[in-house]
């Protein structure tokens, strides 16, 4: 399939993580050119296990610091984080790729990561405090112009 | 209005259902051919009230099964039930259409159902669970064919 | 940059206001013409701080109209009005745009509000309840008109 796709990730829940990488890798095997913009709490899901903890952080930015990327909450049904464990259990029991996984195949088929640098800035994090993966740290402009040449634009 | 809609119905919440539908029938009143893609919590609205219960369905299916279209939670003011409950007095009383009357609305109008598969086995959903209006069974392939010959693709 | 971009914000959270209008007001600024469609808890943050209180309201029109326009709330880490404190301190302290700085902003480059005219009768919303500002009272079909000449719409 021939044509660009643009996805905003606003949220950092698995479900709508899921969601977004299985479009994002679906359209890309396909031969589609996939841009993901990770801003707010979407940049939970490209943070580094750990990172540098730096000081003067504000309490919102420590909170969510501490939000931890391999455990993600779930839109409906969180149960205090039993909701996200019962999840993963039934995605393995019918064998559905986990949310690493579709990660990894989303680095192998070239998806392109910006992060959001005005979430980046209101968060405290610095670019040695995401993957290594993150293609360019940019604002809502640089979004705007992958999104007008892109034929399937998503805010999730 | 010439020209064709794709919505993907990841949220299962009343209020985001109505929103859903409501452009779904105008759009689809107006000559435009719409598609709506059915995913995750979404898969709630377009369950049989009563389905077959199957064994060996793991904790996170059995709570998604006891959810019951009939009663669907709202995004905000929820406070345990109360809300939907004043939310479909309140819409009662200004006259604006239920959401089960847009359902045969659009169904009438021959807006196209597309059920995610891959949630379905997630959900262990069966294709007999689901209302029989749900015209294919598809991944996330078939609704990016839908949406890259569309003018306006949303996430909800 | 030419062409169009339509938004229909349906939250009423101060995170996913933020982004909207960080999005409207970027892509005014490079010359694009933005339309932001509010609906359902959207139109929370085109209230005015007082208004008539009308007699005869059902219980979810005055929870809503209780809603305050200067604390909306978060989507995430809200913590019962503590969340959106923070992050009001968190966004001073590193000098990013307040909303209604980006309000007044989304003003000045013209962009275009439209008050959903179905989500304002079920709210007991009348005219002279939101701010001048709002150019059109209409309903889907107005949207979908707009989205149809538009190269990015998304739903927030």
């Amino acid at each position: 399939m021939n044509g660009k796709m643009t996805l905003i990730l606003f949220s950092g829940d698995l479900d709508k993580a899921l969601a977004a990488f299985t479009l994002a890798t679906t359209a890309a095997s396909a031969g589609m050119e996939v841009t993901i913009f990770f801003t707010f709490w979407g940049l939970n899901i490209i943070k580094k296990k750990r990172y540098s903890q730096v000081k003067g952080q504000n309490p919102l930015q420590r909170m969510f610091n501490l939000m931890s990327t391999s455990k993600l909450p779930i839109s409906k049904l969180n149960m205090l984080g039993l909701g996200p464990a019962m999840m993963n259990i039934a995605m393995k029991k019918v064998g559905m790729t986990q949310l690493r996984d579709l990660k990894d195949l989303a680095r192998t088929l070239r998806v392109k990561y910006i992060a959001c640098s005005t979430s980046c800035g209101f968060f405290g994090l610095k670019q040695e405090d995401l993957v290594p993966e993150v293609d360019e740290f940019a604002g809502a402009s640089s979004y705007l112009a992958k999104a007008m040449e892109s034929k399937i634009n998503l805010f999730i």
